[in-house]
């Protein structure tokens, strides 16, 4: 697995994913979200090897994020759409960005997230839908589901077991802020 | 790049990365978050070849979102702690598993969000914070920042392009349910 780097593109997202990984297959769908449909397009928008875009995208209709349309029949052409499992991604991608804005944009925000009608800008903020309360580290955690097996179990165990060894550093609470 | 299949792991944040590539890191972070701290502890966790792992390990470090602190000085072995900026990737994280319970858990939920407290199951959803509405595409759209630069500002050229061409399409709303 090699590393391309995303370091001097001037989006958010693109430098989040810099941080964590090779990651092409979230940046055509942020362009897919853009309203980009064709192979030429996206190759244009990304700067990606055809061969590496090829199979992102064909990896992406296999998963059901894209769905593949012929706009041509000589020669065959297709578009791209985001399916509803595509569309749903965008909570992830909004996420990503605003996590790169608040900490890779040293000279300032190349995207934001703002009111369509108003345009007003908006700080995107992770919250129960029915309580509203924000998902915070103190208020909220991750439990094991009703399909939860082995090694999902394992990890709530292992979690369990380092909260009781240690309880300010396992995640229980946010410990001193560090870095 | 290769993959490897996640497929298997009864995790929804690792079957949405099956989704969307190689993702390591954060894999790694999630187990940071869940009290891991140790070489071995996220070697055994994650399976993952321990020259792989080495790679990661350094590389959040180095983009500040682990920290290492010394805990044996014969042989010298470290712990990774989260940063402050590791712990800001949590909502993203928290997306990721909405949207792996959503789409691709047909047996049921491996892992829930929940009231530390009362243990009730949560919704994450994405909100304004200030006005507390929900982040649909219908109301918030993503806006060049006053950082925004060429490929930037392209990008937002070619949506505005799209949407006039064919605003049903081009992520002005929600288009037909698809998929």
């Amino acid at each position: 697995m090699q590393r391309t780097s995303f370091e001097n593109m001037n989006c958010p997202i693109a430098r989040s994913l810099e941080r964590v990984g090779e990651w092409w297959s979230i940046l055509i769908l942020r362009d897919a979200f853009y309203g980009l449909t064709r192979f030429d397009e996206f190759q244009k928008s990304l700067n990606i090897a055809p061969n590496m875009l090829t199979r992102r995208l064909n990896g992406l209709v296999e998963e059901g994020l894209l769905e593949k349309r012929l706009y041509s029949e000589r020669p065959p052409r297709y578009e791209y759409f985001l399916t509803e499992r595509g569309r749903d991604f965008r909570p992830v991608m909004l996420a990503l960005l605003a996590w790169g804005n608040k900490h890779f944009s040293p000279e300032g925000e190349a995207v934001i997230v703002a009111d369509r009608a108003t345009g007003e800008r908006a700080d995107p903020v992770l919250v129960d839908r029915a309580s509203g309360r924000p998902i915070t580290e103190d208020a909220f955690e991750t439990r094991p589901g009703p399909a939860a097996t082995g090694s999902t179990l394992e990890r709530f165990e292992r979690r369990r077991a380092k909260r009781e060894a240690s309880p300010s550093e396992a995640g229980k609470a946010p410990g001193p802020v560090q870095g």
